[in-house]
């Protein structure tokens, strides 16, 4: 075949994305039907399980979608990710890992078998719930307020929304119902991994899982996470590319719960799930993805979502590996 | 050889114990330096390593004591026995084994492992930290202070001791240090098996853990059992005998931590230890006992205590197998 | 009341039970419906489901039996008592005790969980599958084969039946299908635990296992513990009281497999169940007593045994407790 | 900066590898002594912990080495890439994941612990001991033998080396101090995960285990998976493409036993170590590298192998996320 150019290259993958994307999404609609929606809160349960949509937004700006986009929901564990990130730049590699390990763990994102049969009791990693907590207390600031108010304002400035903002009913009912995250929040504490209240921690815990955010958001996060840490708009550095490396890592081995190794054969790419159904992901150097689709598999990632993304990964030859 | 009496065999047995009591208590004093006492708050780590002593009461009231006797002590998980005691005649035994099982099981005291791994996720038995959360909980009274209340005017009873009282300063210090506890009680309020609000159930736990005892405290309350629930000077009912009976299985199976087997077949008597190095153990029929010595083996146990009841046990023939 | 001479007290006993055990057995014989038959080998599931047949021997050589007595059964797991006792003569207490430990687990008799958790890694006690494979490979003899016979003439002894047998069938199809007893014997070899090859010990315990009996035989066996070790008909020393008093001790807190307290607590008796549907147990002082009823219930003891034990300790008040 | 083409861009990265790579060698030879040679059989144990060295090819087949490249040593676990990727070659995915899954497990790479902990008892993935004993038993062949001989033919074909046999003394040696990998077996022989005889199994992964290995060797096969599964002589495919992306997968997300996590983090390449020392690893399109350093770190890989890696991908910016 004729040599294209870097650029065309670009444009007819583009371009094929554009044409076959209502069709991948149709498609893999019908996979809603094989999960259930969260229901362990009244605020999530009312989320409609046939909804699945996608937002593509590539490096130059252009943007795709497909399916129901603009729903809002909370981000949940996405979150995990990006207080991750600025819990590095706020306190520096040395100071997180030595609160939170590097290794998948095999067992359920709520679980607190490891922190009891593993030395030291610190978390496996920072996407399972135990690890997201001790996160959440690294991350600067005064109190819970601060610390929660500088979260937003990061989230902002990663989606270039500046009306993101906290779903309050969610905050509250998640943090009213948290017995089993307060549990391992006070063993952490018993640990002596926890420097901050139990309950401040929880607070600022809640509040950025409890972010509000639609696919375009989460498309525009992963696309900063594809370029390398960078605005993709204005070129200007947000977050350390070193930083962005140890994220996407974690995304890849830790991303998806207990589905993490299956996701990566099947899909290839880094990604993070959250129980209100959203997964966010990225293609290196090309595209932020952001997905919504609800209705959630036994292993709480969306049923339809991770289908939606294995027919991508394969049509389009995505994967890393 | 001549026959005796059954009460002549009963004099003969207590004059002997009465002669050798000093010098058995005497030789196992050594085993004090091979524990440690308690140092988890600083109000445990102030008994002296060095103290050992022994109050024994029999059925007609008579009483021999030997050693270190005059110090007073928290009972701590002592009382976990008399809290499950008191349930029972609250409740019933449906009720209370509808929320704790009967079984021993082979991990320590304060251990989450067996709750995340074990259908349904109610607590082995009562005389784990996790089972006696759940048995204070299980306490009749409008609130913490009423179901306090009602323990210490119980646990007065038994003992023939209206001075028996809470120790502020303990229960303050491990109330506020009771990260595991507290994590132990939110895993168990998550799993719906705690019905009412985790600071009011630990604030009755912490409360009876901290009621301060003396040996004679101890062996008068133990010859209550002893006696079958009867108060062994009045001959008044004071628990119904089958409860007794419920009780005591308990502290031969689970009374000594993970070390009640050991103590089961080196000793051979219902016992149940608690962390300030308190030993209550009792021979049915016979005698109430309570042991004194804060220097903990590795298992949590007094380390000369459990060694002077093995020498009584031997020399006496107590053991009930 | 009038005084009762100790013969006629006993002589009371004996009668009333002679009158009430057919009734007592007819009204238990329904649990059997309540469980099932073991199935993992062929002979097994042959046995009934509706018997449920048993025998008592008193101190002085009376007996009585009600139900379904003359059927044969092989001993399973009962037989860990008497190979526990064979090699704490064979070998004394501290080498029997330097592989095998002296706790309850709480888990399934064929868990390999704690061997993996707990250091050192030894089995917790002799009645689970780890502890009891661990006593096998402690029977004196030059091999499997001497070691096999000398337990047989040990358990003929203790039976007074000279043709008490091993069931060929049984060992054979058991040794063929005990993948996971190999599996916990290799990780015991790994570990050190077992001085002798896999292979030779797991012959001596299948071996063990599948030794044929009667309720009667179980009763004569468990007589000779409620003598103390003595055989009831000639006095004569066969195990040293000590190592009863251990063996009995372990039947009261792991001889029913992970139900052992709740057993505890509803008959109070040292007791040992087998996969084929029998229990051996003792009144101590007074009766051995052997159950027969191969219909089990989720825990793994015979159903209608089981509840037949708890009518007879609440009407003849036999708890130890 | 000038556009350099493609080739360009790769002589410009060969040629500051042959510049530099001595010199990193030569930086991280001191993390030697941070390690210690495997001792658990006398073969393993001979090596030298001073050792260290590399071996690198590129597609069009140039090569470097550093260091110590001339010693041979058992592959170990890392075969069980290979063995993966001819299971998968015979079975076909479906057949292959039905047996084994996909996930890592944070636990030691021969722990039985989820095995008996998770259902369906299958292991987690095919790289820790249990999983890679079911692909042993899913290869095609009459018997061990020929299974054995198709492996080793195998290997000699990616490894473009007819000379690569079997260690016949370290075959030996393991499968006779192998309890832990029998008891293993036959736990999985018990949950129905296994076809064949645990026997003939165990030998058949002994066997890969055992094959002899350089770092050329390792550097030859791993250049066919940077491939895609071709030869990158020939350009003849030895391997389906999706195979080879499986494999790689399982490479990044389990392939450095427990520290897996950590090395996606800090080296990002798909790798695979065996206990003997050797990492085999590979940069896709371009690079397969093979490492020997037989000083073990805690985790169990070459403690200066995986240094010298990090010092690579950070200096050549190799890692994929």
């Amino acid at each position: 075949m004729n040599a294209m150019s870097n650029a065309e290259v670009i444009d007819h993958e583009f371009n094929r994305l554009r044409e076959k994307l209502p069709l991948w999404l149709q498609e893999n609609r019908r996979f809603c039907r094989d999960g259930k929606v969260a229901s362990y809160i009244p605020e999530l349960s009312k989320a409609s399980g046939n909804h699945l949509g996608i937002h593509i937004i590539d490096a130059s700006g252009r943007s795709l979608s497909a399916g129901d986009c603009g729903v809002a929901f909370t981000m949940q564990s996405i979150s995990k990710v990006f207080t991750l990130l600025l819990a590095l730049m706020d306190r520096g590699e040395e100071a997180v890992f030595d609160k939170v390990g590097m290794e998948p763990t095999g067992d359920q994102f709520n679980s607190m078998l490891k922190l009891e049969l593993v030395q030291p009791s610190i978390p496996f990693n920072p996407m399972i719930n135990a690890g997201a907590i001790v996160i959440s207390s690294l991350i600067n600031g005064s109190g819970p307020a601060e610390k929660s108010e500088r979260t937003l304002q990061f989230f902002r400035l990663l989606a270039g929304n500046n009306k993101l903002d906290f779903d309050n009913d969610v905050y509250r009912t998640e943090s009213a119902s948290a017995d089993l995250n307060r549990s391992m929040a006070y063993f952490l504490k018993d640990k002596g991994v926890l420097a901050c209240p139990v309950d401040e921690v929880l607070e600022v815990y809640f509040k950025h899982c409890s972010i509000n955010a639609t696919c375009s958001d989460l498309a525009r996060m992963a696309l900063v996470l594809a370029s390398g840490g960078r605005d993709p708009v204005t070129g200007a550095a947000l977050i350390p590319r070193r930083y962005v490396q140890i994220a996407k890592t974690f995304m890849i081995t830790c991303g998806m719960y207990n589905a993490s190794g299956q996701f990566a054969i099947q899909v290839g790419l880094p990604a993070k799930s959250g129980v209100a159904g959203g997964i966010l992901t990225l293609v290196p150097g090309k595209y932020g993805i952001g997905v919504f689709g609800p209705a959630l598999n036994p292993k709480g990632n969306s049923s339809a979502g991770v289908r939606l993304l294995e027919t991508l990964s394969k049509e389009m030859n995505w994967s890393l590996f």
